[in-house]
């Protein structure tokens, strides 16, 4: 059975209800964008004009002369339930209703968002906002955020969905991932969710082969739909991790969420332990939701705890087992026969235990061997490799060489670290990301990501 | 009273014990990086050669015809001992000993470590090292690490000073905050610290009027040297902050320290109270001591806890309110008078609270009078102004007027968060800190700069 939400990304045409030619308007700016990069007709619907830039423009929605399978609604508050209801009168199966006016700014709105409600009762459409940017899709072009190039840029295709209860910080999130080169599917700015939610979209993702991951930005939940929501995110999780970025987790947090979403942020305690129950993974800032996902939408799943760490340098491999450590995660010893066979082929003075340290003395060659040895070994489920590139033998090669031994052997996580900033810093970190393994500055968010994975390997047994 | 230590930074000239014309070599590299950047003579020391690219070249530092401030020794460790004693000999009074082989090796390094100190016993001739990159001087151009510019770039002058027991972590230190813009004064590498300590440097630092802030990587003390530090500690953080980035805090950190740098990493609730007692800030990762420095080095001090956040985005305004309450900042209510001013120049749906949310109906001026009335009200000591640069109507000319604001009224610490990566948001980002505001990707990490200056700020008081 196709999805009701599948024409939010997937529509065959889109009407732009409130499209203008006046230029950095809202309606102006959306249908710039669509007509940029959306490959099915688009309908600008707006009485007060015939054509709008060459394109015929209807006074409603219900004069477009196909049918029409969504509409972006930009029109001020007090009409939108006019629209709305043109909407469903013409059969259209998605609404975006980008207008803000509705429950966040008290009971009048809240009065004019249930009307919306009753509206679409019964009729096979459904509406994402309002108050919200709507729907990024990478790979259809479908993109109703008003937001020009310059102040958002987009990100490269890629795994992750991104769904958000702030519209501003999921903007934020596309251009700084567009920035960092950090892959997005979709990215879905819900607003006040007067219909379609988290829960909703989350049932959605989990069906869609281009989201490995599903990442969401929650303020709280709408009353009464916490059981909803651990429900679906219980059975969604055994099949793609969710991770969730919870706002308000302070006296002070739970109010400043009120007087920016309305929402009930509730006592963060209560969602702290649905998410434990429904086995999402939590983060614990923007920065950490990324860190997470990208090890989530590249790497396959662990068989375990267990962490090997390869490191140039002795510090950051200290580092690396602190934080290994206080999640949790496990460092064995290398096995014997491991040893043995390093020995041989590493400076005299390399540390062999877990970390790792092939030294400051390190050449190519001792990376590829120490990562062959973890990758091949049954002692170690994931592998943390620290590459430090000052040292004075370490060549720009050294990025291949890994990436080769990784193809050859990879059945296990692989997350990177590097600290520094040189050209041959910035080189490898480019082609390891370029090829699958994410990096991160430092350590101990590493380990998060690979905390994160041997979490939600687990989640996924105990879900079973 | 001039300190022992200052030859270290101010030498007059530098012999290079082990300089050779080969390149690739330490002995070479170190030579020819002193040479593009040190404007006193170098005397370049080694029995094989008489001149090494044109420069006079001595058998020994004691037939060098002038006298010697300072030496760099770059020998093997079984010669150290010998070229140590002609350097006392000479009356040399700063030596620094790139070599390993020392205690770092086992027993038998240990013996030959012991030695050094019995050879300068007496003799007003100090040791950086063994084993170490001895000293960076972004004043003088005194540079002794052995890493060509194109795998460690060298950062802008700025006012922090790192002191690291691990080399290979000053030197992808130097690297990031070259490629980050991050201003340092002084890097040094203490190695094995047979006999210049963290607590001599201190001692040192805290004179120095390029330091504003000294950021230590700690693995562990050496024995019988707590008490010491603690002492000086305590001295030291009443004139100036203090940051320690401890390692080996897990039992596992622990036994990796004792293979990396042979340290006793001790247990670490002892360092935690030491460092408690000593008025230490304690960092949780190279990037929080980074973020934290950055800060204290910019900012002047806070008078209390009390921070206001001005936002752009709600939810961003929500989790800076989370990281601040849950570092035990507080974050006042706005006054009744500020509130009133606010609400006849913000819009309407703003929130006046704390955050402040401008709303993305934001235009430059809205940011400039809130900023304006949150420096000038008495209900708080720091600011946090968070960014986003994506809505439609903010200008590139933002970061100009906030600055100019900030000269007018600036007397409290002001740190911003700016998330994203598209023209605006560099562009903006690269303004600030130029103009010495510190910006954050995120408000966890603008919160914890915020926390570190209204510890250090209670520190002062507590110590007097």
């Amino acid at each position: 059975m196709k999805s009701s939400l599948e024409v939010f990304f997937k529509p065959r045409n889109i009407a732009i209800i409130g499209a203008t030619p006046t230029k950095g308007k809202l309606g102006n700016v959306i249908f710039e964008v669509l007509r940029g990069k959306f490959k099915g007709n688009i309908y600008p619907i707006n009485p007060k004009y015939q054509k709008i830039d060459g394109i015929e423009c209807y006074p409603t929605v219900k004069d477009v002369p196909e049918d029409v399978d969504m509409a972006v609604i930009v029109v001020p508050a007090p009409i939108v339930p006019e629209v709305v209801k043109h909407c469903v009168d013409k059969g259209v199966k998605g609404v975006i209703i980008i207008s803000s006016g509705f429950s966040e700014i008290g009971p009048e709105g809240a009065e004019r968002e249930k009307k919306l409600i009753e509206i679409i009762k019964g009729s096979g459409t459904r509406i994402i906002g309002p108050n919200c940017l709507g729907v990024y899709d990478a790979y259809t072009g479908v993109d109703t955020w008003f937001l020009p190039e310059d102040r958002m840029a987009r990100p490269p295709k890629g795994y992750i969905a991104i769904v958000s209860q702030s519209g501003a910080l999921a903007a934020a999130m596309l251009d700084w991932a567009a920035r960092m080169g950090v892959g997005i599917a979709k990215a879905i700015s819900i607003g006040n969710k007067a219909d379609v939610d988290e829960a909703d979209l989350m049932e959605y993702l989990v069906e869609d082969s281009d989201v490995r991951v599903i990442a969401i930005y929650l303020e709280g939940l709408r009353p009464g739909t916490g059981q909803k929501f651990v429900e679906v995110a219980r059975r969604i999780t055994k099949k793609k991790p969710v991770i969730v970025l919870k706002a308000g987790k302070t006296k002070k947090g739970t109010k400043a969420v009120a007087s920016h979403t309305g929402s009930l942020a509730g006592a963060y305690q209560i969602y702290a332990s649905a998410f434990k129950q429904a086995g999402v993974i939590e983060a614990s800032s923007v920065l950490d939701l990324f860190d997470m996902a990208r090890a989530l939408a590249t790497q396959p799943i662990p068989k375990g705890r267990k962490v090997a760490v390869i490191t140039d340098g002795g510090g950051m491999g200290v580092m690396a087992t602190d934080a290994l450590e206080s999640l949790g995660l496990i460092l064995p010893e290398t096995p014997k026969d491991v040893k043995n066979r390093l020995r041989n082929k590493l400076v005299p003075f390399a540390a062999l235990g877990n970390p790792i340290d092939v030294t400051g003395s390190v050449i190519d060659e001792h990376y590829v061997v120490a990562f062959e040895e973890v990758l091949k070994s049954d002692a170690f489920d994931m592998v943390m490799g620290i590459f430090l590139m000052q040292p004075p033998l370490l060549t720009e090669k050294l990025p291949d060489k890994i990436i080769e031994v990784l193809k050859k052997y990879r059945t296990k996580p692989v997350v990177a670290v590097s600290f520094g900033g040189s050209k041959l810093t910035l080189k490898l970190i480019k082609k390891l990301e370029e090829n699958g393994i994410p990096v991160y500055e430092i350590p101990e968010r590493a380990a998060r990501a690979l905390w994160a994975m041997a979490y939600y390997s687990e989640i996924r047994e105990l879900n079973e």
